[in-house]
């Protein structure tokens, strides 16, 4: 028999799938366009190479927030809740 | 057996996700965009990186806010509703 | 037994998450054009960083505003309804 | 036992969090695009920055309109239906 | 017990926030890529900034009718019928 | 109980609220198409205002009619059937 | 009772809307191509304009035709059917 | 009581708004593209209109004929089967 | 009361709806691009309108082909089937 | 009473109605582009009219295939199951 | 009655037309993609026709596998299973 | 009756059905990239029309591997599960 | 009759099936983008064909990793679990 | 009989595979655009291919991240939960 716990328990863990999966989608693709420009701009301008790899990861770090954001709200969908 | 109280409290997982899924999908996005403008402008003007670099902060941060607001909403079905 | 007013607030559950989730997609790839543009705008003409910073701000605070109505329908469908 | 007063008020609530989740994507990036253009245009030429930023609010200003109509329907779903 | 009479009050209640909610995507891009077209042309030509801005509203103004339209559906759908 | 005509009048009232909320997407956007690119030739050609209000206002005009179409859709669903 | 003829009933009545709804975005989207060409066009070459409107009305009435067919199967389940 | 024969009248009436709302969107796009089209070029070589025009509507007419299979499919899903 | 060949009907009317409505977005699409750029070509190159005519139309055949498909599985699912 | 004969065959022309209406939407696209850019090319280069009529044809038969193995399936799925 | 037997066959059949239909997508796009930049080589390039069409068919070949695994699925999923 | 092995079988074929028919939309959109590209490329620089079939034939390749992973998936979906 | 056991199996396969057809989408895709600019980067730049190609590897490599954990995720639910 | 511990695996199942499937897409596209620029990057400046190959690794390994969270919420739901 299926008891009201189970219900809240199944509906975490289809919900934490649901926050990581959709939550994925975001970061990785902007993250992948600050990728995309850096190398870009570092081709053509080599000598910069050091600011411009410190900016990209700086620009990525900010855009790779909101999936941490989604990560820890599937980990807390897991476990703690 | 279902209680309503359970019911309540799987809507709020599975709400929780969504929320914090989809609500991450535009600031990653966004901010990817403004990470890439600013590698691309640095790569062009390498002088003025600290500006650059803290004009791409400022835009990503008023760009965070909406996936904050999202994580807000997901902690609140999470924990305090 | 599940009671109406646990359907209620099971549906303004999932429709917190709803409305927060979908409504942070807009703002936050809005705001991103925004900060995107600014970069690339001082990086051709730092002298005017703090017009174009100014710029962008008022521009991603009004793109802010419908993030903003999607917490405030959030959070009243969380806690006044 | 649901009443049908209550499957009225769960429809209410699914339907504010949808249209102000809905409604808030297409203003949100129409701003942007508009703040984008902005700060494209008075990088290009500060000397109108005045003009280009009342336009800007203008042109933002209709275009948060239906941000605001749906923002309407929202709060009329929660109180006053 | 659930009466017809209510179903249709659900019926209509959802239907008003789809009919908002999604009518207001459209207008929203609309508005904001007329918007940022006439940023763009007040930036290259300030000089006809009254005329821009007079196109740009009667622009966004048609743009705004479907969005209109929604709205008015969607009061009707809570209110009237 | 629920009787047929109830749930005539319930579709009804979905159909009115999908045929209003998905027929303002195109016109919307398409709308602002025209929109966006009168105010672009305006700016390059400013002695043609008139003549490019007048058609860009024809243009919208025709546009806007399966809107207007979406409309009377609607309202036939909500007032006639 | 729900009969048979009320189930008819509520799936033209859905059908509908959905067909004027879907049947919008397209036409309206296209014929916003045409006239945003259109009025591009007359501002290249004003002295054409005549010329110009009369192809994009004739340019725009076919691509109306979808959404008139629309129309049509539309308001046949509306009435006739 | 729900007969068979109305349930596949439902579903015919169903299929029938299905038919023609999508089957409007890819003829109105494409046909919206051929207009468009064609106006840019008789904007640039006005002399040839009357077989840009002939074109464009030769064009279009063939763009048309799925939008008219659908049309046919979902008349005859009203009235035939 | 149903029996299984008022289901069977009603999968194929539901089917053929699905297969001519999803089936024209692709060859109105396609045909509207082939259309377009021959439309285009034309206008620079009047000379040749016969022989890119009449690529236009095989091009467009060829794409019309599924287009065709789709509505003879729709038609076999009507009457045939 | 419907019988599993009954389920099969209804699943078979659901099945069919979606692998054709699915399978059309990218052979009608992709031929699409394959005949815009020939009667692109053609309007370049018309002594080479022949060569590129037979070289779209080749690249339209080959991009057809997927569209006529979905009407394969979709036949097989009617007729032969 | 509905055997299990039953079920599994309306799966594979349903199933089946998904994997076709959807398979068929991607390399009816892909396809149009090879063969129209090949089309537009072949006419900037005439002299090497033989060259190019061999490489379209090799790019097409490799593209078209993904649509015949579809095609070797869904037919797996009508005959053999 | 429905026994649990068959609610097994019926999952496994739904599920070999969508992991092809999705899977097989990436890679071939991505080959049919790099088939694209490979012709521009040859047609360019047709000296090098070995290297380049090398090239695109192994990034093809690479590509193609998620679509044999989907079918891996498929065909244990359908014949060792 | 079904046992619980057996509503955990269909769910792992139905899970397989989206976990792998999903997953092949993105790698797919950016593999082909990677994949096209190093066939165009060889077009122009052939004597440094061996390097291009190796980053091109590196780089497919990399974006085929989430399609291998896709890959190892849906073989799990097949064996493991 | 299924009882709640099947249903909470059963969701566990499902939510893996969406969070895994869904979580590939965004990576894979962003290392791909990454992978792309990097290539043309060295195609244009080949002498700096080591830089621009660390480079490529950097930004793909920070995009990898989500792909990664994914794996992880994906093997938690599989095997710790």
């Amino acid at each position: 028999m299926i008891e009201g716990a189970d219900l809240i328990q199944a509906a975490a863990f289809l919900g934490a799938g649901l926050a990581m999966g959709l939550g994925a989608i975001g970061p990785g693709v902007g993250e992948g366009m600050v990728g995309a420009k850096a190398c870009e701009a570092i081709g053509k301008n080599p000598s910069e190479a050091g600011l411009l790899t410190r900016t990209m990861l700086v620009g990525q770090a900010v855009s790779e927030s909101t999936g941490i954001y989604s990560l820890v709200i599937a980990l807390l969908l897991l476990f703690v809740v």
